[in-house]
């Protein structure tokens, strides 16, 4: 029996009880399928805070997995709703963006869903995650064809970034995440790093934030004395910038959107 | 196999870990049956509070749904516990006007929480959740018929609200809730709305809250530009008041109890 | 079929992905397995608040549940990674004392996890709970036998307490947690205090707090008038001092640590 997990990511937060109607909706059309919350911090509307989500957790989760993901300001108007079969996984919610990471693979198929016999009825206007989303997420789970729901999309909105650029010799990169300990993740990845710097031994980095610099790549958190700054390659294969025991975004006043620069140390 | 859905609201918080501990009684005794998370932020032994959210969200589950509630500020005195059959699920929690959204059924029928063997023994003094209502929840949800569990009840405590009243052509409600938006939920339910003024047209109505008011009623945030404050029905069937993109609340200093008018402006 | 609890304890909060990620790995490898959330609001980095907590509530289920633990500052270092079969149920973290719960019984049987068949690849440097900690977890509660994981540890690190002390007729403990109603609980357990004073009145105690006296124990918060304080055993067998519908820990300035005595009042 295939019962792939449903993920489910939203800007509703946990004081109220709209995550749990949700889970609800989910529980009642595809109950063998587990149920996991991903994140229901994202910042109220912040489309790019969602997609940032997506793409930095989807691909911990087999293939099938079904990612719902509801951040949807434009609910209610003329703004499309999608499911998106790429990178082996399923994508459900607005099409405004949010689901950057589906779309930005280039198999991806996209779907409106229009086809509301598989809708909770009566749809209300403000609240799609339980009466369009969720409902599709499950059919989905159950193994409903992607196809179902509605006709093929071809002009996604999409939800681009400002890639990092290469400057001489220095990778500028930006801060694109303060987690819970206070460590600023990059949108420099291991990938991009090796393709611009090769094999370059980790302690030949230098890597600066604002104006602080970190000599060295670390290798993990406790290999360097409390209170010292690191440079490390995360859990999500990207730059971290971290204080070992600390909390460096809240003490040194870095946020998202700040710049981040690597280099290579000259010789001697 | 019958596997309803168990939901779960506290006042516990998600810092401790008493939710987690419910939770695995429930896991335990009703392993089949989905667990969903409904509110823990209930505030601190706000029954009126708990009250709302079961009476905003028990009907979006299906039938047969077991809702087991916990805001107790009586735990260890002489309230009773009780489970209460109506509108087609059962609601258990102690017997202080949480259930309200069920004992305002006509048909509810309310049974004690009595027959200990039920119970997870020993019985503590403070943390019925555990020990009363969770273990009888699995049990409902298990199919245990609840006439098992104790005797009728026939006078259950009450937790009333002042209904909405009419006051010449102005129906009068109170905010009854802040959503994380910062959208004002408001006691007049669409049902109530027909009920006054008939088939009004939307534009027609004037809504207010404080000082301020909005004309119309529209049919979507994201029909009105950012920073227009709108009056909508919202999920729930409820009278909505917020500020489109923006938190309403919060910057009128608008609060749970503060009085909503809605009229129809006069012709011309 | 067995399939027994598998829940999660971690310092990872919930304003982040990283919890989800985890219950992922679980979901995929255990889907048979319920999960719970047990706290995720660890201090980050407090090994005592996290073995605190699996104190206070792993007996709360069942025999065969597996316990996921993850306060770790020491990943990527060379602390080692254990499984931990004790008490009926298994405990699985890294070796820093956050399951001292599990070390302390002396029928405990501790296991380092070497056998890197088991883990997911690669192994990050700074995420040991998704890549090590859970799919051990997972693949315990699927039957594995925790032998499979690795050779016998015989000296894990441990996490002990200063004990509570008795001072002539007067026994000393701290306060180890405030909970979400501003209850102050204490080292000091229903055992230890019907050992030192046998089976003395309820009404004979006299517990102080910092200078605040508290005559008898209560048996019920609900007992006392709202704004009393009282003294009461709570529902982890632990002696508790709370604020009837207060917060008493917020208002008297009560933290963790602070000491906390215990005597009989004397005759007349």
């Amino acid at each position: 029996m295939s019962r792939p997990i449903v993920t489910f990511t939203s800007d509703f937060g946990t004081q109220d009880w709209f995550v749990g109607v949700v889970h609800g909706v989910l529980a009642a059309h595809a109950p063998d399928s587990p149920r996991v919350d991903l994140d229901h911090a994202i910042a109220p509307g912040s489309i790019a805070h969602g997609a940032f989500v997506l793409e930095a957790a989807a691909s911990d989760f087999p293939p099938g997995t079904v990612h719902l993901a509801v951040v949807d300001p434009g609910v209610g108007t003329t703004r499309r709703a999608i499911a998106v079969q790429a990178r082996g996984q399923f994508f459900v919610g607005p099409d405004n963006g949010l689901l950057e990471y589906a779309l930005a693979s280039p198999e991806a198929k996209v779907y409106e869903l229009t086809e509301e016999q598989w809708f909770r009825r009566p749809v209300s206007r403000t609240f799609h995650g339980r009466d369009v989303f969720a409902p599709v997420a499950a059919h989905l789970a159950k193994g409903v064809p992607i196809a179902s729901f509605g006709p093929r999309v071809l002009n996604p909105v999409r939800c681009t970034r400002t890639e990092p650029q290469l400057d001489g010799d220095t990778l500028l990169g930006h801060v694109v995440f303060i987690d819970r300990f206070g460590n600023a993740l990059t949108d420099l990845t291991a990938a991009a790093l090796a393709q611009v710097f090769g094999d370059t031994p980790d302690e030949k980095y230098e890597v600066a934030v604002l104006e602080r610099r970190v000599r060295g790549l670390a290798r993990s958190y406790g290999d360097a004395p409390v209170g010292a700054l690191v440079a490390i390659v995360g859990s999500s294969g990207r730059l971290e910038v971290a204080q070992v025991g600390g909390d460096f975004a809240n003490r040194l006043g870095v946020g998202e959107g700040d710049p981040v620069t690597v280099r290579v140390l000259p010789e001697g």
